[in-house]
């Protein structure tokens, strides 16, 4: 066991400065059949690759993430989404190993997406964009790691979305991956989550300004934006964790106002990020990305998902994590993961955190997330005789 | 007791024909220090009031309910809102008990609200409507009881924003109300409550069509009501029946179709419900009717309930029904309710019904809920020396 020292603080240290760098590729076959091309994908890496190559953690981003996983970029002070687990001394330990993170395929942050411009046209995608896959996502950054030179992944992990590119990760490339973390994922979405990211979907199309799609040269579609975030902001927190943090408290006033002006603080905070996110996020990426979930389904056509996870490797370790106020990605759908994989006879631990945040729960800092996913990656390496940094 | 049968069905028997009355009424008071004048209340009565007129059942509705709870409108097939519950040997026995409904005010159904004509200006109110409360819906339905000479009410009911009308009543006019019993309730709105209501707010007010809530000149804001609709539906449900009702099953395809057509039933069916739902809503009424959801209270200034009941008669009566699966309105807040009644010494029955249909799941068919509703009414008849039909 090493003898490095877990950080007790998220802001005790930070992997500093970092840049997002580009890299292109010819291009990409999706799962629809078409082809993608040429495609470009945004990565930040943080730490340093070992010299034999296998100390990399790979790290996939949620919805609304992107490739800024960690540290911050010149001149700015924004820290990366994931800075309470991504660092020196932090659960995936920049001082040990190579940590990267790319924007999906389909996103708006540096990875060819709808507002790319499609080389047919000269103008942006829009629509034209050909729908993608969670698979496709990780195919894409399969190209990534074949180009950075690095055979096989130490680990894959994400919350959400980002978990559920890590179980594709271990599917598509089971000698690729050493291990596996799916955090707060399913192994297919179901009617709910298909239903929250539909009606997020018919709030974009239904605004005027979207007009299709085509919205790149006049006023995008703020208002439907900022209601699908509204939506999934709601999605993210718990009915306890919104009564703690706001219950029915006024907000700049001293009574009710008799009017639609706000009432209520938890109506301003939900107003200011929906308008926040419309300063960030691109309404079609919001369409392709929501649409990528809903096809997500790791099961066989029978349904089935014990076979899908048939043919894994005997020695690669799967840790699940999920936390107990999480109503959008609830516990059960971590459980059917573990029940499949165990079925399989594989390496894998459960981890039901209890918390009060609801999904959004996984990107908060968690002593204990911290530390048994720092003791997974040691114990991870020990076993596959990855010598650490 | 009566040897009256309770019907094993809900199309067992019906209240047939019915037909929607107005009454109109000088002026009503507002929570808000304004005055609305004039007043039109819309409503409907099934059975027959006895001669000492203290058979009456007062039905509440809830966020898009109106004064059709039962039997049909001549020439028409769609029976109401509560069918299931009201009808000879039903629930609410129409062969024993007078039942009323009325619309509410704010409400587009009858009763005066936000598309009515505004006397100042010849024109629709839209905004220039007053902000009602759930303090004045029951005002007005307190004018509409005294005109029709019902002194004392043998029970106050409903589900949702009707479980809460049911519960202002309790506290409004406790000597006009024998027993109340509200289902699926809350004694206040939460945070999360506010928050889902505030979404199909924004959707509403995002909709460019919406124009300060002036659209009855031109296009209404369909698109924006129609996603404030949808994201109430997905509340209105449960995991697990979307999961039972829907799964992933595909609408029309065979298989998935890469593009941003209908994929999933429960899309479809969303789209479905939305676009339904602005045939026969009106945009500000959602507004004005969440609005009165949002500020609904019962607690003290100290946010302390059980002083709000202290003063109630000794003999009145309650039934509190939650059930398992909705978590809108959490079975954990019908019995907040509980608790501060018994801590006032009331008489109060709790129900938790084991569901899967969420927060619909008052308004479903229901054989334990009929059958305890309808022996809570005779024994309520009972104590109180009313003789029922």
């Amino acid at each position: 066991m090493s003898d490095y020292i877990i950080s007790e603080s998220a802001s005790a240290a930070s992997v500093g400065l970092v840049e997002l760098r580009t890299i292109d590729f010819e291009s990409l076959a999706l799962d629809s059949g078409l082809t993608l091309a040429p495609v470009t994908i945004a990565y930040e890496t943080y730490g340093r690759l070992n010299e034999q190559r296998d100390n990399a953690i790979l790290i996939l981003h949620a919805l609304s993430g992107d490739a800024h996983a960690a540290g911050y970029y010149e001149g700015e002070t924004r820290l990366g989404w994931w800075e309470t687990m991504i660092g020196p001394g932090k659960g995936f330990d920049t001082n040990r190993c190579f940590v990267m993170c790319s924007n999906v395929i389909g996103g708006c942050k540096g990875s060819t997406g709808p507002n790319s411009i499609n080389p047919e046209t000269g103008r942006e995608y829009g629509l034209d964009f050909p729908v993608v896959t969670v698979g496709d996502m990780v195919r894409a950054q399969k190209m990534l790691i074949d180009h950075l030179g690095i055979a096989r992944l130490l680990c894959v992990t994400g919350g959400s979305m980002g978990g559920m590119q890590a179980l594709q990760w271990a599917v598509a490339y089971p000698e690729n991956v050493a291990s596996c973390i799916p955090i707060a994922a399913t192994p297919k979405h179901s009617a709910m989550q298909i239903a929250f990211n539909e009606v997020g979907r018919q709030a974009i199309m239904g605004d005027a300004n979207w007009n299709g799609g085509n919205y790149y040269q006049g006023d995008p579609p703020d208002a439907g934006l900022a209601v699908a975030r509204m939506i999934g902001h709601i999605t993210y927190l718990s009915d306890e964790s919104m009564h703690e943090r706001f219950g029915r408290r006024l907000r700049n006033k001293k009574a009710l106002g008799y009017d639609f002006t706000l009432d209520f603080e938890v109506e301003s905070y939900l107003r200011h990020q929906g308008e926040l996110f419309t300063r960030r996020f691109d309404a079609n990426t919001y369409l392709y990305i929501t649409k990528a979930l809903d096809y997500f389904d790791l099961s066989d056509e029978r349904g089935v998902l014990v076979e899908t996870f048939r043919d894994l490797p005997a020695d690669m370790r799967f840790l699940l994590i999920a936390f107990s106020s999480d109503w959008l990605y609830p516990p059960y759908q971590s459980k059917e993961i573990v029940r499949a994989l165990k079925g399989n006879g594989l390496d894998c631990s459960y981890l039901e955190m209890r918390s009060s945040f609801g999904h959004d729960a996984f990107l908060l800092e968690n002593k204990d997330m911290t530390r048994v996913v720092w003791h997974f990656m040691e114990s991870t390496a020990r076993i596959n005789g990855v010598k650490l940094g």
